[in-house]
């Protein structure tokens, strides 16, 4: 780790906990075997998976085959998409789906390629200023070949939350599926699908403190799906490959202590990111906060600054020792606007200035201090 | 690990090299960033990664932008089979893949998905009784429309390896993408893509001494691929995801000491396993080698046995405190003859009874021995 870094990026990353280091060390040597096999050594290893994918249900109150392990949430949310869309295909149930111009990637780059290569149709349901989406203007959208709504439940550039149970139960009303990006949320919001009329779930470990290449999607049961990617039977025959058996038990430490010290750590991070963004706002002129001032991720803090631009605030910050991003990590590097802030409504000379600061657990008050006095001179200098 | 076991599985998958387990400890907590941030804890991760790369790239004696980095060698394959197919598609280049039958489920399935969903047309070339494939009637198969041909370079359940030179010449000659399933090769025989005018090659760590949760697809610069599963621009757009540097670093420190240990080893572990095989041939009436004599496996003996079921042996070893397998990990548990056995010509009689030993760094002399005593009672009871 760099040296006396203020690390302010916990929405890109997250380092593993160390309880969670603990808890996969067994499986690098000592149970190792292929869960898919027969002895001894693969019925330890898929005895210790079971247990992973028990402690998942347990958190998000749900079935066990409802738990599919994946590599990543993007994989997750794939088979998702993919999975529903190709399956709703096939079973000539209709090819359109609706959801928002604030997905991740992961969900609207796949939207993308199924509608360039594999002919499905896709509303986008516009958002307002703050990034919200009307869960009415969600079901005005589905049509009778609607297959799949699919809506961001923590918005990873802008920390907007949606009215989750508001849209779940139009789309069942509707009887369509609803898939929802949820990587932002553990630790951070209550996440229990059934309660918001959820039909898929993607998380991803490394958002919450668990190692990285290993996500989930959960997957309500007789949900029609066909995997993404091909293989094996592992998972009930929804995602091949031989199971990274540490990294479900990673994943599944990680969300029992995430779900475990929510309450209590959102509560602290929210009391820090609303010092934050009252600090910037009061402190920098012509600033804006990006995103829902109140239904928001406790820990996300997003700002726009008129006649910067927010790589390059980015890079004095890192020079300050202060790891921030500007917008979606994936994205970093990139000079344009974000497709998110145009949808918000935001003009490009805004929209390029745009800085991400996400709290967690190694945050402190004097961190927050110490960003506050240092980012308004950094944007002072950018502007002269 | 079960206590005095002797685990003869090393295809199924190996433990993780305590070398690597070491090189992986730095990645959990101390430098954990995402390789696409721009601040220090991002740029300290993406030079981890580029020297993972670097590493696996001297190995292969490949370029950099060559090595893509995935979740598994089953994802490798997709990415590889997808990718060119969708590409080759879109650019109205054919819907046509040549493969054999006696592929790992990530190539046939993908290829059985290609064709039911997608519109793809596959011709299967048949192997003769040793599981080899004529690289002539691959030729013979390819079509005008033929995108690509996908051979399975060191077959998994017989060890049979193919004359992938000859296969890859004849590919080259006829202008049509060569992906291999390499899989089970790694610190067993050489495996420079170049050498075998191979354009796409798919790799697995947990198959080497490196962790689960990690592969590499190596892609020829120029290959027109699309990506399998979408999201960020990670790998050069070729596969998104927030990348697994842990893995990354686990596969390629496992690649490079399996490549400088793979000749004192592959010698050692031949001479076991023929050892092996002549024991139980000798030993055991009506048994008999799968898979070719010589181009095969160094660590790998298959057999079949007449009149008794292949999970029976399995089981009944698994009680002697010796792991082994009836065929592919991924298939334990059925009872019909595998594909690959009828493929290669052996009646259902045969073709049940089958038996997978395969060898690695934690077996000894003694072990074959060991399995020498005891096989020939456990056939023996199983028949009587």
């Amino acid at each position: 780790m760099p040296e006396n870094g203020i690390y302010l990026d916990h929405s890109a990353t997250t380092p593993v906990d160390p309880r969670v280091v603990e808890a996969m060390a067994l499986f690098w040597r000592d149970v190792f075997g292929n869960t898919e096999s027969s002895h001894a050594f693969g019925r330890e290893a898929a005895s210790a998976l079971e247990g992973a994918r028990q402690t998942v249900a347990d958190v998000l109150n749900c079935r066990l085959s409802e738990v599919v392990f994946t590599s990543s949430g993007t994989e997750a949310d794939n088979l998702a998409l993919r999975g529903v869309a190709w399956a709703a295909r096939e079973a000539g149930r209709g090819n359109h789906v609706v959801s928002t111009p604030i997905e991740h990637h992961a969900v609207g780059h796949t939207l993308d390629q199924l509608h360039d290569l594999f002919d499905f149709e896709v509303t986008w349901v516009p958002v307002d200023g703050h990034g919200l989406v009307d869960p009415e203007a969600i079901a005005n959208a589905i049509r009778p070949n609607t297959v799949l709504v699919s809506v961001i439940m923590g918005n990873n550039e802008v920390g907007t939350v949606q009215r989750m149970v508001h849209i779940g139960r139009l789309c069942r009303e509707k009887d369509v599926l609803f898939h929802t990006d949820a990587v932002q949320v553990p630790g951070r919001l209550p996440l229990e699908p059934d309660d918001m009329h959820v039909d898929l779930m993607a998380l991803s470990a490394h958002k919450f403190y668990g190692p990285k290449g290993v996500g989930l999607l959960y997957v309500r049961s007789d949900t029609d799906l066909v995997p993404a990617i091909t293989g094996g039977d592992h998972e009930r025959g929804r995602r091949p490959g031989t199971v990274n058996v540490a990294g479900a038990v990673g994943l599944a430490t990680a969300l029992q202590l995430a779900e475990e010290e929510r309450v209590k750590e959102s509560i602290r991070l929210r009391s820090l990111r609303d010092t934050l963004i009252e600090g910037v706002l009061t402190r920098i002129p012509d600033s804006r906060l990006t995103g829902h001032p109140r239904h928001r991720l406790p820990h996300h803090a997003s700002f726009v600054f008129l006649g910067v631009e927010g790589e390059s605030i980015v890079q004095a910050l890192d020079m300050e020792r202060i790891a921030a991003s500007s917008g979606a990590a994936c994205d970093q590097g990139e000079l344009e606007p974000s497709p998110v802030l145009e949808a918000m409504g935001f003009s490009p000379e805004w929209g390029v200035g745009s800085l991400r600061l996400t709290l967690g657990r190694s945050n402190t008050a004097e961190d927050v201090t110490q960003v506050l006095e240092v980012l308004p001179g950094v944007i002072g200098r950018l502007r002269g």
